[in-house]
């Protein structure tokens, strides 16, 4: 009752929440519910017949209808911002073609690269707008969004501010991460160490001066970096005070998520080949496995993560689009859940903690958003359904009747 | 020219087009296009080059900046009037509960038999138009709503009748398809040879009195009818004359795409278990193969339809949703083209033209509608996207610009 405001602004009444609160099981469910906004933040949310009457006094009422809120929902692990599209390489794919020939016709992550690198900050703000208005529309209210396509100083400068203007031409929070170490440049000539000395030692420090970047990400694989590579940069993130995260055993396992957990990282995401040394690790580092399900799907992968280890180790497990060009063209949030159902078997009370407390905790967040508590802000989705399970169940429907983004 | 209009509304310059038109490989594509429609006619369809001057004359000219112009987008396999819903089954199921435990929850087909049963006619367009609303917002402009979920007389025709009033309510074209031999009603006891009686002898032929049936539908498989079971309806079709088409060959292989062939079906549709000797047979009888890979991925199918058996012999591939609350909650067209490339390895070309050309062939109605030629009712789609791979490539967004339908 303390935390009950006095002059709440506006009250939902007449609904039912899905709180995700720490104390409470599964969605901590409130039937017969209703929610206090005041300045921007949650003042209640409980049992209507809990609410104080002095919440009502001067308020603003909504009847509710019965529909179900949940806190806004939360994209983890995106690389929203990139010029051009790879439909050609997927149509290329479709026809047959080798890698060498969608290579020749200029696929690949190096096609992505080239278009940023030729694309105005403007440009790129422009052509990833109508991706982040698909995720908006269905009560996405924060997002991360990734570097990783400039591969250079001033490309990795351009994607991160054009990451940050997103947020003053669209009601959402953005939160940066640097990922210089995402593959290597064309003009690297092969050589992966001097690269990775650049991103820790010049990209990065020059970037965080900018205060472009919140936290650090890497791509730790075969193709990409080593995990002596990849402890490079997060030792000099480390240094800059910044937290990391990582691209962790996608394709093999090297160790990624025990890297990832030695770092204390607040994310290791894919995943699809961590062992139980990994999940263990962890567990212990109270890292959250970031599940990405719609490039399980898009690659045709047939390795599974191990979601069975992870409950039983306790790692908490978010669910995010992954969008990006090449092993991710998805913009649905919803459609995201649908896929960790339907191919990892997460629950469906798993699928939306993890668009919401759990991508919270994935973004080192959760004491602003991702539950419906007195204090946090008041990012709220309101949804016509008869129970929250539709927004898994569903492909390809929004049934999504109002956001709200806290606005002081 | 002699198909151009002396006299055309509406003039679509500077588009492309991908118009499916016979004579022309792939999507028929018509760069620096110009399009003209005349009393909800496509009057002209080709090189702005080669439009007639005369065509020009008092007509309303709109510069389409590029943009693609398909013909409007047709679901040609769906089930989408229903009642309720089966989140709560789906819930239930990734808890790991048996079939029985759903079944004891109310789960499975019979739960859609009672929710249909007990709503009204206006109730079941109501709750309908959502999901309508869903498809046509991604430029589908006529679907297909098959019966099946009412099982007695009274249910199946407030089914039909709730379908037909979708096309009063929306603008799109409806198709109905009378599928009395879906499942068992309760009330049968068991008996499958007195049901099918009376679904050939009575149902059919009283809904096709009412105007209320444009196909007639079965599911031929060991949990449904036999192919004996199944001929009784359709030998019954026949003499009402009727077109028919099958669900065939999902589960098992029942020889059910032969089957459809044997009645010169329009189509026959799912058919993972298809062989070479049915694939043969519909080729021979022009039968098109209808995809419908959102079930295959719902219910983690793992046997792939024989794609490449139906390019072999000449079989026409139509893609479509299958919307229904059991094994397809889906709404989104292009997630199926999407779900068709990723899954079933459908070229991009098959895909377009799947949901295009092919699904108005699988209707019957390719001479009106499917493909931009002159002639052919002006029901259109115009994209906001680079190349129509993108349609294809892209998970969970809508780049829809314009949904034209012919209104006379
Ligand atoms: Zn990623
Ligand atoms: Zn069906």
């Amino acid at each position: 009752m303390s935390e009950t405001p006095e002059n709440p602004v506006r009250v939902w009444r007449n609904v039912r929440l899905a709180t995700f609160a720490p104390g409470l099981a599964g969605l901590g469910a409130v039937e017969k519910g209703a929610l206090a906004i005041r300045d921007g933040r949650i003042a209640f949310a409980g049992a209507e017949a809990d609410l104080p009457a002095a919440a009502l006094r001067g308020a603003e009422t909504i009847d509710g209808e019965g529909r179900w809120i949940t806190p806004g929902l939360i994209d983890c692990h995106t690389h929203l911002v990139w010029a051009g599209d790879r439909a050609h390489e997927f149509e290329l794919r479709l026809r047959g073609a080798s890698y060498e020939e969608v290579a020749r016709a200029g696929g690949g992550i190096v096609s992505s690269v080239g278009a940023l690198r030729r694309a105005s900050e403007d440009e790129l703000v422009r052509q990833t707008l109508p991706r982040l208005d698909a995720l908006v529309a269905e009560g996405v209210t924060t997002l991360e969004v990734k570097s990783g396509y400039g591969l250079d100083l001033p490309s990795e400068r351009k994607a991160l501010r054009a990451a940050r203007r997103l947020a003053e031409l669209r009601p959402v929070s953005i939160r940066t991460t640097f990922l210089g170490a995402h593959a290597l440049p064309p003009e690297a000539g092969g050589d992966k160490d001097r690269y990775i000395a650049e991103v820790a030692d010049t990209m990065l420090p020059a970037l965080a001066a900018d205060h472009l970047v919140d936290a650090v990400d890497a791509f730790c694989e075969g193709i990409a970096f080593s995990p002596g590579q990849v402890a490079r940069v997060f030792d000099r993130a480390r240094s800059l005070g910044l937290p990391v995260k990582l691209h962790a055993d996608q394709l093999s396992n090297l160790g990624g998520a025990a890297l990832a957990a030695r770092y204390d990282a607040l994310s290791a995401d894919h995943l699809e080949h961590t062992d139980e040394a990994g999940a263990a690790a962890m567990a212990r580092s109270g890292t959250v496995a970031v599940l990405l399900p719609g490039a399980y799907y898009f690659i045709r992968e047939t390795k599974l993560p191990p979601v069975e280890l992870f409950r039983r180790h306790g790692v908490p497990m978010a669910v995010a689009t992954d969008a990006n060009p090449g092993t991710s063209p998805l913009t649905s949030l919803l459609l995201a859940t649908n896929m960790a159902a339907t191919l990892f078997r997460l629950t469906v009370d798993e699928c939306l903690a993890g668009v919401t407390r759990e991508a919270a905790r994935a973004l080192g967040i959760l004491s602003e958003v991702g539950t419906l508590e007195p204090g946090k802000r008041a990012d709220l989705a309101v949804w016509s359904v008869e129970r929250p399970a539709e927004l898994v169940y569903r492909m390809g429907f929004n049934p999504l009747h109002a956001r709200i983004r806290a606005v002081s």
